[in-house]
């Protein structure tokens, strides 16, 4: 398995084609994963934004408050605004805000990226991630496309790359009713690929200046296995989420 | 960057050397990263175990009791003994035993393996995976070692590769004072290359009776980026963690 940056790429503007900036700087083959930071899937859909596009409500000043107490830093309640649109829910809102995006991915501030804007002071993350997936794939010669963020995590330090969205691949490898050498059933039942594989991209894209925000992985093999649609959990068996739920930060 | 995975080795026995039986397999370059699956680790080291070696005391009896009730399935008190006993906090005792290990890994049942062990009940994680990881890298030509597990995590499906060990590697490369092209902070400080890399390598890896423990990653560039030291997270800085401890399961 290999995995190689997509050189020079220019800076990515509202409207630019993605597909086609890839397509004009790599020969890709089909069974090739296109692995896309969404903060240039979300230059080219314009989904910058500026703070004053977000006027705050009653419950957005709220959290700004809260934070304000629990951090001692100022905060612009039309930040907590704009969170709250990305959201369908608040999972803690201090000492930071935590949330589950509009395409389930839970994680802090609903992704909104303050760095990586030129003109602007708000990058929101792709309305619906693995439909902009769709949308790349179907203008590459390659067969799966995964959208990407990076993200922090509870229990380990430091972020790593995750998939947001996802085309022409399954989440998870699903080992369940295999068996190993000894023919005794697997303890691990479904490896999610898509998030190792965002993982694995985000090695060689790197941040900042330096950045590469495309990167191939070719050669990556399924194996016969079966696959697994679920990508994020479900509340029901997610105890974790639960137990955020019914926190509350007292400082 | 490319994986490949170590070709054609044996099943691991207890006292095998590990860093020989990769060498004679791969002409390892100083640079690789040599990515060890902590089952053969295991074995290597003879961290198999029967259930008969942990009488359960009262504390393991108490929680195999409440999980019993929880889940409806009969649970093994030797069991929570042993994941007690490799523990230093149990952080949910219901509907599953999640812990931090004696090395600082929070997960389910200490990591403790029932599949993959061809003469005895369970397999136990390497005591100190960073000082295996070191007695390895100490007999390799490749200057860098993680040693992984596989783990599920909150909110998102499925399990992932995680390092638990490393030696002449840093867990994180830093971003903290970089800035983007426009010369704006970056909004990711820290990344974990470590558990990336142990998540790439798992795409190599598979599970099973296909499964090849041991992956060299080639060509892995560090970058003109700091090093940090964190892995795991400090308690005072993990909201999520704290919040599990509190939560108590309701059924």
């Amino acid at each position: 398995m290999e995995l190689f940056a997509v050189p020079d790429l220019p800076e990515v503007r509202p409207g630019d084609d993605l597909a086609a900036l890839i397509r004009e700087r790599v020969d890709l083959r089909p069974d090739d994963v296109v692995v896309v930071a969404s903060t240039v899937v979300s230059k080219a859909e314009d989904r910058t934004a500026d703070l004053s596009s977000f006027p705050a409500g009653p419950r957005a000043r709220e959290i700004a408050t809260n934070l304000e107490e629990t951090t001692g830093d100022e905060k612009d309640p039309r930040f907590a605004q704009a969170v709250l649109e990305e959201s369908t829910e608040v999972l803690m809102e201090s000492p930071f805000l935590l949330t589950e995006s509009r395409f389930g991915h839970v994680g802090v501030n609903a992704g909104i990226d303050r760095s990586n804007v030129p003109d602007a002071d708000l990058l929101l993350l792709p309305r619906r991630p693995s439909e902009s997936a769709a949308r790349i794939r179907a203008e590459l010669p390659a067969e799966r496309v995964i959208v990407t963020d990076t993200s922090g995590r509870p229990f380990r330090h430091g972020q790593r790359g995750v998939a947001i969205g996802w085309d022409g691949i399954a989440p998870g490898r699903d080992y369940r009713g295999e068996r190993d050498r000894n023919g005794r059933e697997l303890g691990v039942t479904v490896e999610n690929a898509i998030d190792e594989l965002a993982a694995a991209a985000n090695l060689v894209a790197g941040e900042g200046a330096s950045g590469t925000p495309v990167v191939v992985v070719r050669g990556f093999e399924w194996g016969d296995h079966d696959e697994s649609d679920a990508h994020f959990r479900d509340v029901s068996g997610d105890f974790v989420r639960q137990a955020v739920r019914e926190w509350e930060f007292e400082g």
